[in-house]
């Protein structure tokens, strides 16, 4: 049994790490903190872990946190955990952050979106970007694992296979719907109840935070294009899930069986990740509450443009599970250790 | 007063016509049809409209309807319209037809995308495709109104101000989220609600038969061009509303101002089509139960991509809110008469 | 034209008071203040009301207020009320007061619910609690309406024709579900979407301070009787909407048409009040956007108990609509200026 | 391992009992049955099986369901259980039925609320009703569990430690809550999605068929009291749970904390079943995808009426966790196998 810990658990994902990993095998929970509410039972504040959790939050304090734990899940706001993580990986844990503080390889380009100078740039390179599907290998090596956006990982699980292919030829537009959970525990006007239940709408079209992330690894996957990415987010009335409708413009467009053979290629002897017979396409609620990833693609309208669609549950493949995942890699255990199962349907 | 009947009333526009039309100063409904349900109290069927409408739906019969009428709303199923349209039509009845089956211009069309051969293909040049703040002039003037789709309603209403400018450059990428009432009153298993609420999910993404209709319309408003419509239409767990989001390939990036300037041109005078300040995007619920479409524009990704977006609900201005001013405007009557006012927000 | 003002208008009452008032043919809404969004426009808090409000929210001053209009509806919070009102009130102004603070006749009690002291218990016996089914000649008569809570009024207008007549024989059982904007705009972990969205939960089981409104009125329209009330609301994962289902004891068991019969009278002659065909039972949908109560009996499980339950809009027949219908009384307007028509659905 | 079917499993309790054995370590799923689907492959209906059941839906085949499986979960319509078991008990297969065939002891009260001649009523006395926190040991001893009715599940959980003490003293109302789930997959008007969405309302007011099962429970645990029970469901717009809000009237009225001490003692032990803390109140979301009964108690509004309320996932507790936990009991397996761990939330 590893030791691990959840530093800033009172949020949904940390509550999300709980949740899993009270479920794995090989993982015993001996540390869950959250600074604003220690001494508070974990029940007091979600009920659904009154059973599984009777403790309470705990403060954080690294030194007590680096001698109890093997391994430790950062839940921590952008912008702290590159103050906690250094002196972490000095004492030898294994760390998974789930903050935007090691996503992006250039700390000005981090600067730039965060409105936050970096102060551990040195460990950025090590800092791998966790999608086992797409960096296994790489994954299995690092120390730090960036936890990736939820938005992020449902749009790069759908483009990988086209991007490696060197198949993707100017223009991705990614139409992202998710729901209100990924906005946090934090209360905000517009994930107020009644400001958003029946109604959609989008939000931060002129530039999203996980754009970036998004254009930095196709980049890196299909290296010498200029791909113009455009992505707009849109809060749906839904507890979880993200849809990600891509457009993207082909070099050239191959016959739907060659396309449907890349995906079969890429995710084939995948656990999580599935495309999904030809006519049917992807819902969120089909991966609600599983670390699963459902893909579709379709031709159908013609022309060079491809639709990609992608289904994940934002807590889940989305976060946490992602993020129990990566720790499964880089601790050599059974990589959907806590994880398999289906969805919760309905 | 002017006497008005709605036929095939027991369906979602049909329900929403009669509830818009007793708020209407100058008519007075005389005769609601439903065949399947002749006999049986309105209220039964509709509580809501228990109290305004204390009478039974009538079966249909042409003559009476030509005789007790001064103006007809079909709402009928498609291939039904075309069949009971040309007799009303020659008994001096002006008909807003809320059907397909008058929307296209070319009947060849329509017998590939409604497999059904149309019958009544003499009326399809009379029949004026109904957005009033578009083709104002041509809906005085004729006796047949083809009330638009709810789709292409808040998709040309976003792009009509850059299609007449002819700056669309060649893709128009629709990402379309609708309301479950969208879909009408017929039980179907995607929208039995624990099939859909709490999640989304695209569909008929090989093509939808809106698609021709946003097609032919743009193709008109910008002739010569071959533009490539993408239009993909996903269900959103909500009662009412379209959000069309949009992306626009441009012949080329006019500035901010520039762009809003031509928006404002074409809508400045208008009631019911308002572009937001900018930085703000429109929502469903801000629409929700009025015949308004609100509009924004957004740049900000940069490139030669135009985001527009459009939310209107589906029920009033994407179906019988549209057709009420339809007739409105065919009757000679002032164009916002029972459809002006605010939307019922939360 | 009278000339109405809302003080208190950021709120969800506030903003569906200027929704409704918009539609009535008879005021003039000249004042909308909100002094924590003094000179923010309205549209840019409400979009739905950009249109029909082009203006912006005012800072409240009374001298103002009272030179300016003829009609006041104060949406202050709890405690306030009682200060602005006096001077409104000597001014000559007609007032509707969405608070609690003239609800209850005793300032003991008052001072018990809401934990403060009344500052003008003078005016509590001029203050008419305000459902016009009830008490139209009182309020046509007063400068003062209290506008009652919408628990109360949903509860009240059910038990009334039972009360009245003496029926009532012991005890009452108020299970009460609402939609979200009863608990109003201001943010609490409660209604924080992804905590109540796809869930349901009481509140405030001990106690909520609609039951001694609830209890007075009870005992005003049943003197000499020692009822028990029992008062449990419910959050339901709803925009708008109150169902109030009730067990009432009887002191016998009269027939179901003599039960009906009672209804029937009191409500026979009522614009908003409906008695549903038996066999039909009440939803909130129905009466969405209106200021109709749907109201039905059923005593088909047998014994002494009877089952009452009444369905209304929170926001309108529970707050801004009876406002506006009390402003109709108090002002000599037909009753249903500006509250006619059907629900929204759906 | 013990080898499982599942004989109608297309619909959601069946899927849901798929999902729930998957998870199962002591469990292998050989038989998955559906006449109206055989052939169709399992991840067609329920794309969140897909990857957990590669398989199809098979015919239901008798001998061959007894020759395959040790145990047997039907979830066949109400009418065809008591045709199917008798032959399957004669094969020496446990069996737990989740119809409401075996629910009753009394065929006289089964044929009056089901409309149909039971036809083998000599297998009732045999059958346990199977809530294991109640009868744990007489279900460790039979081959046939009744799987009891959702409402009764959430309601006696409620009300056991009360019956069997004798504190019911004659009125029950029982005033529940239910997601839609629970009414099956099933296409109605009342389960279409526009119907019901963002609103509420109460059903089958005159009499639902799951009120004889709560009466004879507890009749059977408070023997000799003339109880007056009082049930009425309502729709709730979710996907999963009920909450049953219930007053009781009290023989006497014991303090709070004796009360309190009753339900210790019932449910001190108990995986499932827990008491909130004092002033929380449950809610159906804490519940979601577990088998867990969150359990509260008020006195707070006086008198000699309690308050309990009672929340659980209409679909694992209230159906296929409750017939997994019972196939557990009577199997000799860890009771809890396959059912523990945290609700998903939010």
């Amino acid at each position: 049994m590893l030791k691990a810990g959840v530093i800033g658990a009172s949020g949904y994902t940390g509550a999300e790490l709980l949740r899993i990993l009270w479920l794995h095998p090989e993982i015993q929970v001996v540390l869950a903190t959250a600074n604003r509410y220690a001494g508070v039972p974990i029940g007091s504040l979600y009920p659904s872990l009154a059973g599984a959790y009777p403790g309470s939050f705990d403060a954080y304090d690294p030194a007590e946190a680096a001698e109890e734990c093997d391994v430790l899940f950062l839940g921590l706001p952008h912008g702290e955990s590159m103050k906690a993580l250094p002196s972490l990986i000095d004492a030898g844990i294994k760390v998974v952050d789930l903050s935007a503080d090691f996503r992006l390889d250039d700390p000005a380009e981090y600067e730039r979106w965060y409105q936050v100078t970096h102060e551990a740039p040195e460990l950025l390179a090590e800092a791998v970007y966790g999608i086992p599907e797409i960096d296994r290998e790489r994954i299995a090596g690092t120390r730090i694992t960036a936890n990736p956006g939820c938005y992020p990982t449902s749009a790069l699980l759908g483009l990988y296979p086209l991007a490696r292919a060197g198949l993707i030829g100017g223009q991705v537009v990614i139409d992202a719907k998710s729901g209100v959970s990924g906005a946090g525990r934090k209360l905000t006007l517009e994930t107020h109840f009644p400001q958003i239940a029946d109604g959609v709408e989008p939000y931060a079209v002129s530039g999203h935070r996980h754009l970036p992330e998004i254009r930095a690894e196709l980049n890196r996957l299909s290296p010498g294009r200029e791909l113009e990415v455009l992505f707009t987010p849109h809060l749906v009335p839904m507890n979880r899930g993200i849809l990600c409708t891509m457009y993207v413009t082909m070099t050239e467009a191959p016959a739907g069986g060659d396309l449907r053979a890349l995906f079969e290629d890429a995710y084939g002897e995948e656990e999580f990740v599935h495309l999904l017979e030809e006519g049917k396409y992807p819902g969120t609620k089909a991966v609600q509450g599983s670390n699963n990833c459902h893909l579709a693609l379709e031709q159908g309208q013609g022309g060079r443009t491809l639709v990609v669609m992608s289904a994940i549950d934002n807590l889940v493949k989305g976060a946490s599970g992602q993020a129990v995942q990566n720790m499964n890699v880089m601790c050599g255990l059974p990589e959907a250790a806590g994880l398999a199962g289906p969805g919760l349907f309905p």
